[in-house]
């Protein structure tokens, strides 16, 4: 079965976000002085072929820890998307 | 109101998306052969001072088409968190 499976990997809540620091500078430039914070991290979709949901959602975490997401500095949330 | 938006933006499904295919190459290099497609996208979080719902979206919009996607290569989502 193939399973569509959503990642979102951001930067921990307690660290600084250059990247979103500067895009929130952006767009106080452009004049949206309502945006207050913004933080900016990865979307990730896997197609994964696998015999159940627990077995694509066990190597959606497996792909997360080893590759996709750095534990020192991000945080990943792993989404099904109805294939 | 605090308005927590979240802004998903990703390569058009028409493109290439060489991001994409590497980290695939690095997957299926740990032994994940099960991953059978990858794409790579960005994901903003937004945090929106505006006065309702309709008001913050249509700042999320602005952001998202100025500054935030390229029309050219990029489509995106908006999505409201409860704050």
């Amino acid at each position: 079965m193939i399973f569509q499976v959503q990642i979102k990997v951001m930067p921990l809540k307690d660290l600084l976000d250059p990247q979103g620091k500067a895009v929130l500078g952006g767009l106080h430039n452009l004049g949206m002085t309502g945006v207050q914070d913004v933080r900016v991290g990865k979307h990730i979709t896997l197609q994964i072929d696998a015999d159940n949901e627990a077995a694509a959602r066990e190597m959606a975490e497996k792909a997360s820890k080893q590759l996709l997401a750095n534990a020192v500095m991000e945080y990943f949330e792993i989404e099904f998307v109805k294939a």
